[in-house]
């Protein structure tokens, strides 16, 4: 998971502080790195390193990042054998200029495009994905960076929500099948892309439309140019931005990401449906569920879990003496809402199961008479081609256990999947339009 | 509004990793300095710096504060112009040993009897009433602590909840109002004070009282002694820890925080009605008041505001042309939510106004048809003199304007307030027992 | 041993660089901890913390200092058992006003003082002297602060250059033995004190003089005033700062540091010849009676080892399976000097043995022929009560050994000593008017 | 200027602490960048950042860095907008493997060579000329890596020593002018090469010899091979590693820094004598010039000038008001030897004359009754395309001004540089041998 923007903002020199918002809006979209490329008259400088947004750029760097159009990343924490090297946005020069580049997604064949790459000479600074597609993008130009474009698309196969950009041009780019989001939006004298709406809000421009899948969007002092890749693919978007990764606030595809959700949670009160007191949410990801269960169960809705929010990155673990604490430093059960109560506690999803045993030992701790946990999606059975850092099949929960067996490893009364095809409802779509690669094994590619 | 703990823990020389976990529990109640006094053998060390908990601390300063017996301290940010002079534990060396103390709360007559001291011909390091309570706990013993500590009690007034170390004691004080909450917890090996129960929950102890109004809990080898402080005063809790200071989790004097807001809100809606499609809450802190309003009033709850929990204290403030972005780096209005609506929003207090004008703002940008503020407190129309960092009264929109003169200001649709009667209600009084000074004047000293 | 400096400089009220000038210059004095306490109209405000002084203080640190009067600390590392809590200047505020206190030197009879006090019902916040002079002064003060402090300096027994800073004045002290150095120098609107005169060359004063064993030194608006204390004390300075400590640049009571050691190396040279090829010196103490030595001997004086300008507090040290590097990443052998040459290698002083060891072995390795080591002062047999920071008699080579087992041990083919009259005729002294304590015994208090 | 090292230690998992060693050693080479890439098993990692040396690497960072073949380099300061994308060395994945390359030097072909490899459609992640030689040797790979780097120094001209990384080796390059200096030592159970021999010293490995002009060092677990470039070019070793750069214990081409230093002070006093009381140096790097020409001219040679150690990059510069203090903070003369004497002060070389500018001056107001300025190199009249980062032939004040009119500007009572002959003698030289373009414009390629 990675988040992207791209600002194109005619004259304001200061283009690199949109871009900032816009990642700080995107940090839960990746909190390994940031980085930020601008192109001043041409020229593009780029700054990145490791850590959060606010910890990459003070006003001090940012100050020395000159120029009106900027693209910017935050990347998902993956390897960190690599320090900053894989970083992006990543930079490249060559015959023709230069080439900044932030990919959100994952190519399938990039060993093998690599490879043939590297067969015809070429080498590489680092082992992203990215740089393939850069250096793809450099051959393939003969005057026209949208030929080349549409000829590297041709080859590369996965997925990639591109900004892109060139010594004079802003480009942004979402794959055929649309797996991840992009969109775009006006500001006063310019344009902004960002991977989720909540981006634009965020640095102050105006939400216009979601880039569409295999479509091209340039901006350069002429305004803004579509084009179209020319294979047609079905509309594939990753239901697990709707389920968990997206921001509530932002809007991919027509759709909210918090109507998702909560639709999500009407579906699994009438397809899980539990006798309790109270619906309660593990935070912050399954509150908006958690509402639609209760909306829709009217069983009342109230708050079980307090979460920490001073509890981040940086700090100490517990020592061996205090190992029990666990997952009280970040999520407390309010007692008084728990305490001799029948619970639906509701997630978003079960990945490995660790976490959800410890909730629901907490909320036993705290005095639940039972606990029915209610999942607002299917289980996970397999991991993610097109860029979401999934756990390998073994530490899937899912992909290893029955329904049963997982309910008796977390300690739950009872437990309940969302199906698919209420999944699928609850993001307004009669079957298609969605990749649904890791609860069924279908994957697109 | 500082935040203290204290930590006696038999035998286990990591006792200043209790305090840690502590004052992470406690980080909401004082961002500004951390500080934790350790007593190994007698020997009393305190380390305290500028910075959240966990950038003052970290593995390595944690393992040089080696001892079994520990205090903490998280301070609110006052004035910066004394950089960490004025940080806590306080800790002097006097003739009969050292003392270290974390206090929480407000002398009114600190000045008086520092110049009392200093007649006397003591001299001061900090500008702290802190110091004022060691040097005459130091000046009043004559062999044993609990009579110069109950000697000390007479002489100030205000609000304090303190926690202190000395040779081989941890002691525990609530004034006899009771201003300031404190609490008491069971180690497996000892015990624990802290300002709230969510600490207690945090740093692994179980949770056995409150320390009463104008009790001395005195904890060392022989396990724990109670003391009461001879004068009795009528009970005087602040009533701003449960509208908005103490965690959700906590309970306090019996009463759940989250309990408390749940209720207030609930009193709220039939207080002040209002007629919309749904009641959304200024979160963290309004929530749980929205739900109370929402269950009452039978409007549906939803989330109307997205907080980014990733902008803290470091980020950069929008530039110049930036500037209307304003509050949505913080708050984004959920559109879906909002759009078209007639909205009920919940907000747990009103100080100076201005946030509240931007949110009025933002969810109108976003589509809300009206706009009726509920705030479940009554308007604040005086300053705190018992440890609650209030602005000045010019600065109190609620000392300066009527109701309807505010509902203009901040561009509500109409705006209506809790009774101080509700809420008494909401936290269970019939009208004694609490502080509501800031609402009415009424200040107890 | 620590560095002090004082600045009052009227109307000027960033006098606070001109105190970070003078510790920048008086670095060498101590490198454990810096601060700096600046008045303002009155009020005194103080930064102080672990780290050189371009660590601790920066561009914004010293802008928050705002005042015309300011003094200056930095202190040699000690225990680091206590953080910051023991750095200077020490601020104290008593019945009549504040006082801030830098102070050089160390008082034999603090204990006494801090019990007597203590007895009184004072408390002290440091375990330094320092604040046991402040607490004095303090208690003295019945509306003259010179009489306050005459008083003071009757009852304080020990080494003391002090830099004081009032509500209104700034006073420079130095006892009456004058162990420890205190200089006075001429700003353009005011007056500047510190421990050496580099120190007003660096902060652009003008040196007037030495202030004088007991002396008092005040300065405020209506100039400068001199007070004598009553003892009469024969003077005893510290033969250590001509020896190694104070800078090569600085004059102290007429003597040039420089020419000191010159001048010890010259009669060196005479008292312990040697048949050699070249002098050589071990950088930086060692040079300038290097080449007192070389000139007086005759011997051609040329650079033997390079010191790494580099490598300083933070380095890593050498691993396990680099153990032998030792001494060479500090120093390296300049081999074209030394191989097949009979070296003289000349050293200001011998404290444990292990250094000088590790120097004449990699002398060795560089092909010297012999090594003949040359000491500029006598052997080290006692520690100093008055100040410096030597270690143990346990751990003084010249307090366990005889010359001769010495020089067997730091494995050298002759090893020579300074005398105790050659090092006072270096000096310019007739046998009298410096503290020769640590050479043979004779302690002044 | 550059630094570069590199590290074969069989079964040494640390050799990144080798490398680490050696680059402390050579920090006077560059201290605007440092990296190390590491070879374990094949997989080549590389860490590099802005700093110094211990600023970017520490125990943990060297720690992650494990395996037993490494290459390191320091970056002198050049241009800062770039942030640390140009950081070395520079590591390249392409077909057959990965190359990690240090590079110490210039080429002159740089942009040629870049605009043809971009013509054959590569791109690059850097401006810098090393990525070149990268990718060069990457391009002309046919199974042979010997074979590959010899076709690459057909085609790149300019100056370069290399430590370049395989898969599997250790290799280093030295151009056939041998421009820049690179030596070869020995490991107790592998190789290292260095820019200097002081590195070696440093790291723990003995000196074997220089690799020659032209030369190729290959180095894997079959020894050490030695190969030799075809084209048999004039040797052109750069005279201001002699005059200023290397570290004078370090020997390059058989010549001791030092001596040779030594040498031009006593050549320059045969060619520029003076009348005079003392000789006195400008610290470090002109001293021992100045110990040649007080030993040659039989004036005594004093310490003139005291440099403050710990002011280093990180300093605050004085405030307006304080301008005055200008060189003082970092060089203070040292009145005992100055005042009332006739001084020569010797320099290695004079850039823009600013410096020296302000030594006279201070000298003078030291009290020197004359001040006669001679430099160990004769007047810089022109550029280095070779990889000194000297000013633009504007700043050059040898290239704008008469010698006399360069006194005149110094303020010095005489001026007198070094001949070129001079110089070329005191480095052992009968007239060839050396670069000397900088001083007569006689530029090699």
């Amino acid at each position: 998971m990675c988040g992207v923007v791209g600002i194109y903002d005619k004259g304001n020199i200061n283009a690199a502080n949109g871009a900032y918002y816009g990642l700080v809006a995107l940090q839960h979209r990746g909190q390994e790195s940031a980085g930020i490329a601008i192109n001043n008259d041409g020229i593009i400088t780029c700054y990145k390193d490791m850590g959060f947004v606010n910890e990459v750029f003070d006003d001090k760097i940012l100050g020395l990042l000159k120029g009106d159009m900027a693209i910017g990343h935050v990347r998902y924490s993956t390897s960190g054998a690599n320090f900053a090297a894989n970083a992006q946005p990543i930079v490249i020069k060559y015959k023709n200029g230069s080439l900044a580049i932030s990919h959100n997604g994952n190519l399938v064949n990039a060993d093998l495009l690599r490879n043939q790459l590297e067969d015809q000479g070429l080498f590489f600074s680092t082992t992203t994905d990215t740089e393939v597609i850069a250096a793809l993008i450099a051959r393939n130009y003969k005057g026209d960076i949208i030929e080349a474009i549409k000829k590297t698309l041709k080859t590369i196969k996965g997925s990639y929500a591109l900004t892109i950009l060139t010594d004079n041009k802003l480009i942004g780019i979402r794959d055929g099948y649309g797996f991840r989001p992009l969109v775009l939006g006006k500001l006063e004298n310019g344009y902004a892309l960002a991977s989720e709406s909540c981006a634009l809000d965020t640095l102050g421009a105006q939400f216009l439309r979601d880039v569409k899948p295999g479509e091209i969007i340039m901006i350069d002092k002429d305004g803004v140019k579509c084009f179209e890749t020319e294979d047609i693919v079905p509309k594939k978007v990753c239901l697990f931005e709707y389920i968990y990764f997206a921001r509530p606030d932002s809007i991919i595809d027509g759709i909210s990401m918090y109507k998702a959700r909560e639709n999500a949670g009407r579906i699994l009160a009438v397809e899980q449906p539990a006798i309790a007191d109270t619906v309660v949410s593990v935070p912050d990801s399954g509150t908006p569920a958690s509402i639609g269960y209760a909306s829709e169960s009217g069983i009342p809705y109230s708050i079980g879990l307090i979460k920490n929010r001073y509890v981040g990155r940086t700090f100490i673990q517990p020592t061996q003496s205090m190992r029990e604490l666990g997952v009280k430093l970040k999520l407390n059960p309010l007692k008084e809402n728990i305490k001799g109560k029948k619970v639906v506690m509701v997630d978003d999803s079960i990945v490995r199961g660790t976490t959800s045993r410890k909730i629901v030992q907490a909320l036993r701790d705290a005095g639940a008479k039972e606990v029915h946990v209610r999942v607002s999606s299917p289980p996970v059975i397999g991991p993610c081609c097109y860029g979401i850092n999934t756990p390998t099949r073994e530490e899937l929960i899912g992909a290893r256990k029955t329904v049963e067996s997982i309910r008796e490893y977390i300690g739950a009364d009872s437990l309940g999947y969302l199906s698919i095809e209420g999944l699928l409802t609850a993001v307004g779509s009669k079957g298609e339009g969605f990749c649904s690669a890791c609860f069924n094994g279908d994957y697109p590619l």
